[in-house]
């Protein structure tokens, strides 16, 4: 089957050179990549969060770039029919296609050719991710402070789901907008009830940020009511991006992805440089999920000290509530920015140290060798930490860390002993929750937690 | 505690007449109908049907019309807490509020003075209609046949709602419109899935449309999602309004007001006159509501034969085809309106006999001497019947049919025996499945139905 | 030739009745006034001034209503070919063509229809007036004061017309809408300068308001860049409509037309009721109009007074500060309003007596038997004269008023000797002036103003 | 004086790397580009095309940029009167100014810093412009081929200009927009005209598209009705930009540089490979203006020879049709886009060779040196023709070109002896007419032709 697509969205116009390139790459790893986005985007409402088995599935899917009369077209060979509604592709993922496009593009022809850019300086990495987010017209410079960021699992029950969707109502009838990785479950949810909470108050402003990268977007594609997506280069570049557009953040339960990013804004709230960032961090579900967030407590507590449980509000069964600590902070960082100068849409003033912003290639060498002692600074026991989840989460669902484990067996993590039974038993809560993939599978750990002393310890 | 509220949607505007006319009648019925018909509106979201109930427990609550300076203004006394998000009332409700007002000012002040309309007049009837929707900005002239009725209980179960909404997601992802009663349940599910689906499309016409009268308003509260809503004067007013507004219909499981709907249009479809009308009407449900169907399938093969029954098809469990079947009669319609020269917006040529469109009254005489008795045309018995349970639904949830069964008793039903005893049956079925009124009463019948001969007769 | 035009502007809906009863009246006066108003709408852009000579060139011309799937249309036969750019219809003429539709509709089917109105009370009229309006969507309640009204001759010379566009521009460059009688000259200027104006302060909230009434239409036809017309039923709805939107008047050259405009404004202004009343008034025009506007001054010095004088600015040769003039008194505006509680779309406190408001019809008696004696108020001297130029008017451009007077001669006006001496001089400036009627023509008065006593005087 | 502006149009955001590097050249070459084109932007609607003496005259004026929350804000220091009304900037020239950052920033910033784009190149070139272009927002590419670009002298006489205008209404009542170089004169009349002709088609779309270059933006300052301003980087980019936008040419009376344009298009136009190109291309004016068009049309002949008058046509005293052969084109156009898989937007496949792509800097010496010989292809002639009226322009109008005047006399300009007679009268032409410099000043030649066999040669 091939169908022929024609742009949507922000991005409508490639030079001849651009699609020049773009083919010229059909066999390179710039088209590989291209190719493996559009396919994740495509694959929206499929039932699986295993990104090779996905790509298997789909070999002989392909699509072509083409020059056109009012701009470019986009041909598909034989796409996955989900993204079709008799025979018409929904014109959300129609959207996705372009921004994939677009951001594919923008980081690969524009700004890394670039030879006043370097990728190792603090100050272009987040000169980088303003201009990735410019190009992709997610910066409204008109705006006040009303973006709210919502991490939680993929995989996550029906009581859950039906909580974040709640929670989602209750900030859209306070015409809030929603940032999420943009995948399905806890980063749907949100959206859906926001969606219609603003059609309760006729907010027409309605923006569903959807932040993701290549290697996770095929285990969690966007969610056609995403109405802003972004590709980030690499998770590094999409955490950085969530907070620095992000006003407020809430999280609800999920499985090891959703631990690396509470380590990681932990890590970044608790440096010295952000003490006086008014950034509202909930941590929220039913009745039900009280348990999990217990421990979760816990295991910060554990780890980070009581002053990082500062630094978060629980809140559980009380969507209303949830909403309102949002809404009452957007006040108090318009204020701030103000003060200081920054912007709305972009937060600049956010320290990110290099330790959270530099990224991490998660393989059995550098997974072995994490720093994951107590006898440090608490931002930097949770960067490490946030390297360990983040290792864990490619090892699940993404392709090249399950190609790794499929290889030489899972990630083997050590570090003090203590801590290591803790990182253990949080996760085996994860599994046991069945948090770390969909349901109806049986999980099989990529990661071994050494518990014991070792001989070379 | 007083609010002020100011005009939102297509109501602005009231001349210093209107104002002074609804000043001066502040205690007389038509002050009474326009306080009543708001606070309903302002109840959306609460958890009765009982008219009378949600009237006594408002007494205190009042609503002033105010000239000011950009229009007018209301001033809302102890209006009830759910229309408010942190203090603020919900722009749909707003919405409403003066959807109530426009509708109101209208019907009495316009069109009640004009010398020149006879409102026993089947053509005078239906420009009335037209008039009243015209005024309301309903009638959208550039657009494409795109709505569809949706029919069916305010009280339904979870599994019945969930479907609810999944229909409407099919619908909305065929960027069709939606419009209902405006209540909750089977009135709410569709316009929220079609939400998500128009979200997903980013169809942004999106039309919930809401079509209520005074005295089932307060029972069946507009949900805020509905943004275009009209107040007809009557129950055969608002069931025209439905008929010559939509394309096709959906009828979703429900008591007593959805049989009076089925009957309603059955009875018009098999009119000669409308032989050739292209009209889609589907029942459909759940897995679990099967047997509702079947049920109901026999009732109507039952007395008004086998000819009725090929009027609609019953679909099972199957959302997408329900909206496919709907997607498909759309260009059938268009050409049908082209041939004959037809509104798109409004089915002028539909015919509507004088037993369906001429004002019922339901009370203990008028019930008793409903004739329902076989040997007539199938038509004549389908508008008889529909009377009848026209009378059940004021007896259940109207604040009028309340007081008279408070003071008189259940309202009487007699005619055919077999078919008294088929319409026990079915009515039986709607309380065992607690259809006719909201979980959590226990319902006492407002009617009673003779199945055995009576002396007089 | 027979074209074929759908709905454009804000009526595209008739009813049934609706459509039946204009064509049942095809012979009938309804019908020929409705025709007649669509011929000169069409006639846009010609030159000629003379409605007989109009309608009697395109005796070929009809109009008819039919309704279609998409609301309504119109079928021109034998339209005048102005109206069209290569054989389509100009969107401006089009959309007044419909608005003449629906103002007619309005005032003859519904409003005259009512029980309820009495037109010869003030507060009826008033809310008659506003009525119409509303009706045409030309009251926006949400915006704040910015409407000038613009008065003048239709027939003035190049210099003058440029020093409209002028004016113009410098209105729209401080975003102030215009409303003008919408024939050419004076009434045109204003707006194209206007455009340009806003065009350069990308003010997309361009209005440009036309009002006229059936009489004057033909030889004042709109101007397509009138975007919202209206037509009243007579002169002195016409002219208290004026006033009741317009926030600030400016007076250009003109001639007797605008004199009646004058007088009408200063009447009012006069008042004691309207004695608090912010409303700029400003009689403007390039140096070479200054005798013009020094000759109009002592006129009123003359015969109202000095106290009249208080009422406007004359301001030579300057629209810069007109224009400032104009914007500096919104917000005095504004804040009158709100004080009041007035509206700011209109003028309901401005007082306007009887003698303002009562359609005066000029014809040989009426006009004979003006009261045009100086011992009298000079508010009611005011709008004696005003009845004095408004015939004139009529005599000079009107269908009526040139039949009247080809069959009768002119009109004889009479009063005290030295008023008409100043009142005979002052036209006799216009004539010299070719502001009278279009050049190109030899005036032929259509008046004789008695400046010598009279044997039965 | 200091203000500060907020930035409106298509530019809000700038990276603080790109407001940084702003900042720290503001003593270098590239912040003088920048303030002086600010400047020039400024200026609009002042009487001097002197691009020396308006900096001279505002040597205290400054532009700074400054991050703030909402994006950035510009803080002008001293700015001419001219761009404000009544103290605020016309909304027009604040765009302006935000279109001349977006474009210094991105032909310096972005572009020129990528390693990958070689600007010798025909290819590369072309793509740059595109970029630029595509940056700017100025490439729609859902719309059909509707962009009319009219040439023409900055310095025209009243009757000229009134002419310019009623072809702009004209091209505007057939929904045509219209692309200029953006200054006064011929450049803005059809504009003026274009917005009336929109208005009275409610034509929304109206665009008004300005393309211009650092050198000549001072002396043609954009007319605030621009509502698309591009800054090129040089002549050769800016003329290109117009046959690659545009879809159909016209050409006003004007000077050396409507020369230089006629030149321009007629040597690419007779390139072979252009040959199916539907390009048209009118020459027109009013009655008083046909001896100018003969005397160009001769000068055409004798030089480039009968081949090159088949490409345009002239066309004097008809506005009405210069818009009907213009509308006529278009649908031509979108054929052969979509015979050859062409942008609507951009003409990738129009043939420029390089004598008319690559930048030809003005000098005593370059212009000493032309080819100015008629033994060559008339195409090859046309490009040297094209360079000597382009210097002349420079010695004109621009900043370098009069500082070199000034320092070492006219420009000699030398090549066959017949040749150089005609270029002579042509311009002595020009001079006689005023259309070299605005009137009020005495023209002083920039250049000296050898009419006569000189030594060397």
């Amino acid at each position: 089957m091939i169908t022929h697509i024609s742009p949507v969205g922000s991005m409508e116009l490639l030079s001849q050179l651009e699609v020049d390139r773009l083919k010229a790459t059909a066999s390179s790893d710039l088209y590989r990549l291209y190719r493996n986005c559009s396919l994740a985007v495509l694959n929206s409402g499929s039932h699986t969060d295993n990104s090779k088995e996905l790509l298997e599935k789909h070999k002989s899917f392909d699509v072509n770039v083409m020059r056109r009369e009012r701009g470019i077209k986009l041909e598909l060979i034989n796409p996955p029919k989900h993204a079709f509604v008799d025979g018409r592709i929904i014109r959300g993922i129609q959207e996705h296609m372009f921004a994939v496009l677009r951001d594919i593009v923008y980081v690969n022809m524009h700004v890394q050719q670039r030879n006043d850019i370097n990728l190792t300086s603090a100050t272009h990495i987040t000169n980088y991710i303003f201009s990735i987010l410019r190009n992709a017209q997610m910066l409204h410079s008109g705006e006040d402070p009303n973006i709210v960021v919502c991490w939680g699992g993929h995989s996550i029950n029906p009581v859950e789901y039906q909580y974040t969707r709640e929670v989602g109502q209750e900030l859209g009838l306070r015409e809030l907008n929603i940032c999420t990785g943009c995948g399905p479950g806890a980063m749907e949810g949100p959206m859906k009830g926001a969606a219609i909470g603003h059609a309760q108050q006729r907010y027409s402003n309605s923006r569903f940020l959807g932040m993701t990268e290549p290697s996770i977007i095929a285990a969690e594609p966007p969610n056609p009511i995403v109405n802003e997506l972004v590709i980030f280069p690499d998770i590094e570049k999409r955490l950085e991006g969530f907070i620095r557009v992000g006003h407020g953040i809430i999280i609800f339960p999920g499985g090891a992805g959703t631990a690396e990013e509470l380590l990681y804004i932990l890590g970044i709230l608790m440096h010295p440089e952000n003490a006086d960032q008014p950034m509202p961090l909930v941590l929220t579900g039913p009745k039900e999920s009280e348990p999990y967030f217990r421990t979760l407590d816990a295991f910060i507590k554990d780890t980070l000290g009581t002053e990082a449980q500062k630094h978060y509000h629980i809140i559980i069964d009380d969507p209303e509530k949830v909403a309102q600590v949002m809404k009452a902070s957007m006040p108090l960082i318009k204020e701030h920015r103000l003060a200081t100068g920054d912007a709305y849409s972009f937060n600049w003033s956010l320290k990110i140290p290099p330790e959270f912003q530099l990224p991490f290639e998660p393989n059995h060498d550098s997974m072995s060798t994490l720093d994951l002692h107590t006898n440090q600074r608490p931002e930097h026991l949770a960067a490490s930490l946030r390297r360990a989840f983040s290792g864990i989460v490619a090892g699940n669902v993404k392709e090249d860390g399950i190609r790794e484990i499929e290889r030489k067996g899972p990630f083997k993590i050590n570090g003090d002993i203590a801590l290591m039974k803790r990182m253990d038993k949080l996760l085996k809560n994860f599994v046991e929750q069945q948090r770390m993939k969909l349901p109806g599978t049986q999980y099989e750990p990529c990661y071994e937690i050494i518990t014991a002393p070792t001989n070379g310890k």
